[in-house]
């Protein structure tokens, strides 16, 4: 029986860790590196710190993989993704059968909380369908936690609803009926600067918990000429980026269709 | 000058303190824990058990005061909220007073994360009215990531948004347009009681991380049902409750107007 933990290790700052994730870190017999994309040797060399930081000699067999890539140019975009997620429980699978003898704690450390656009979860599923696994979660700091906490800020108006969004979403859709308050993630292209800013206050952050950390915040209107000129300069500067942000429409914004 | 930190510290798992919130536990002069209704003692007992097990001797000064309880006779529901607010400022000014002298450390422990549903940051402004505050938030994990941790599901469907909304949000306006996800916290009167059931899956969570934990699952059909009765014993059995819960309606629920 595999036991597999995925440890939700929070958005850079070391200080995101819990104590639980230390914990589990430290009981695992194997720990999973991905390596992958741009963010390549950042990310991973990051995990790495954090696993130094916190992992009591001798510790956990620590084994870095290439993580398989995603057919960008695949025809169908979700038969794609499966695919992708049948190949990377296969890496894992490789490496579990290298290191470990069928049995032990197998630990992935998880960018943010696990729960959150994240396919980790799913792909665990899939390993499951080929190995007895026991699945188990330790929660960590989200990418909207880091934002709210760096901008001293509320994540929802008191009593009020939130949606929590993608940057391709919100191209696509506009404003999602039901909250005058957003958090957008995943969001290549800054989908806010197609919205109409009249009444809009956006709070951004880049590299939140990291050393390169920016927050940016204000009007849309007036924020958000800054934050497309400054996440351009810094994504050129760092080959990569990494961003979040919150939106916040007034309501007399919205259209009353008794009017 | 007074430092004031909101450190998240999670929903009553130990394991969920981060390292930054262990730091600033320590770096305090003065932490401040609030005494508070039905929950009063088993909340800050578990508070006062979070700083036996992290702190260090010396340690700062813990002061626990007695929370203002809310006028929910109040006429006017905003105004009722602002008036609490101002008399809970009042309070902490009251304990800053008598423990520090103009200058120092004070630190806050919130439940979950400072940014969800709760007051903290409102009413660390209004001091800042009062007295030069500068504010920083250590950010927790929430009882969204405890509740997808403990289910070891995942908060959203691939790309697709997620709404954090209120049981009374719920009850009086039905499933809100935009997202065929939701998770519902504050809820006292198991809004979901009142949906139509078809289609729909939940994932319960109450005092989520804590030794009480209680988890149920499955089509709201039938495990609405049980969660009412589970809900209602537990409840009697401690005096008191937290839960919260993830809906899922399935697509094909949703009426085409255009069909
Ligand atoms: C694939 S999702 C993973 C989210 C992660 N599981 C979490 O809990 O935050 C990646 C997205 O999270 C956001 N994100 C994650 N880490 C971030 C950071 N340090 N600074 C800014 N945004 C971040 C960005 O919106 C990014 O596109
Ligand atoms: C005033 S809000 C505070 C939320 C908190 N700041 C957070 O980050 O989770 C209280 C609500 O959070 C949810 N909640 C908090 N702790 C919980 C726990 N341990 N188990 C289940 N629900 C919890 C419940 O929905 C409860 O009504």
């Amino acid at each position: 029986m595999i036991e597999l933990t995925l440890i939700g290790i929070g958005t850079g700052d070391p200080g995101h860790l819990t104590q639980a994730a230390v914990a589990a870190m430290n009981d695992a017999d194997l720990i999973l590196i991905p390596l992958k994309g741009a963010e390549k040797s950042d990310l991973a060399g990051l995990r790495r710190q954090l696993c130094d930081a916190v992992i009591a000699a001798p510790g956990p067999r620590i084994a870095e993989f290439l993580l398989p890539v995603r057919d960008a140019a695949a025809p169908d975009y979700r038969a794609g993704v499966e695919e992708w997620h049948d190949a990377i429980a296969a890496a894992w699978l490789a490496e579990i059968r290298a290191h470990l003898d069928g049995a032990g704690r197998v630990a992935l450390l998880v960018w943010g909380d696990p729960s959150l656009y994240d396919s980790t979860l799913r792909i665990a599923e899939r390993l499951g369908r080929v190995l007895p696994v026991a699945t188990r979660v330790v929660p960590g700091i989200t990418a909207i936690q880091a934002l709210c906490a760096a901008h001293a800020i509320p994540l929802n108006e008191i009593g009020a609803p939130v949606t929590i969004t993608t940057g391709r979403r919100l191209r696509a859709g506009g404003w999602p009926a039901g909250s005058d308050r957003l958090v957008v993630m995943l969001d290549g292209d800054c989908a806010f600067a197609g919205l109409d800013p009249d009444g809009v206050e956006i709070w951004w952050g880049a590299f939140l918990g990291m050393k390169e950390q920016i927050l940016l915040a204000g009007p849309l209107a007036e924020a958000g000429p800054d934050i497309l000129a400054t996440r351009q300069a810094a994504r050129a500067r760092h080959g990569w980026i990494m961003d979040i942000y919150l939106l916040h429409r007034a309501p007399r914004q919205r259209v009353d269709p008794a009017a």
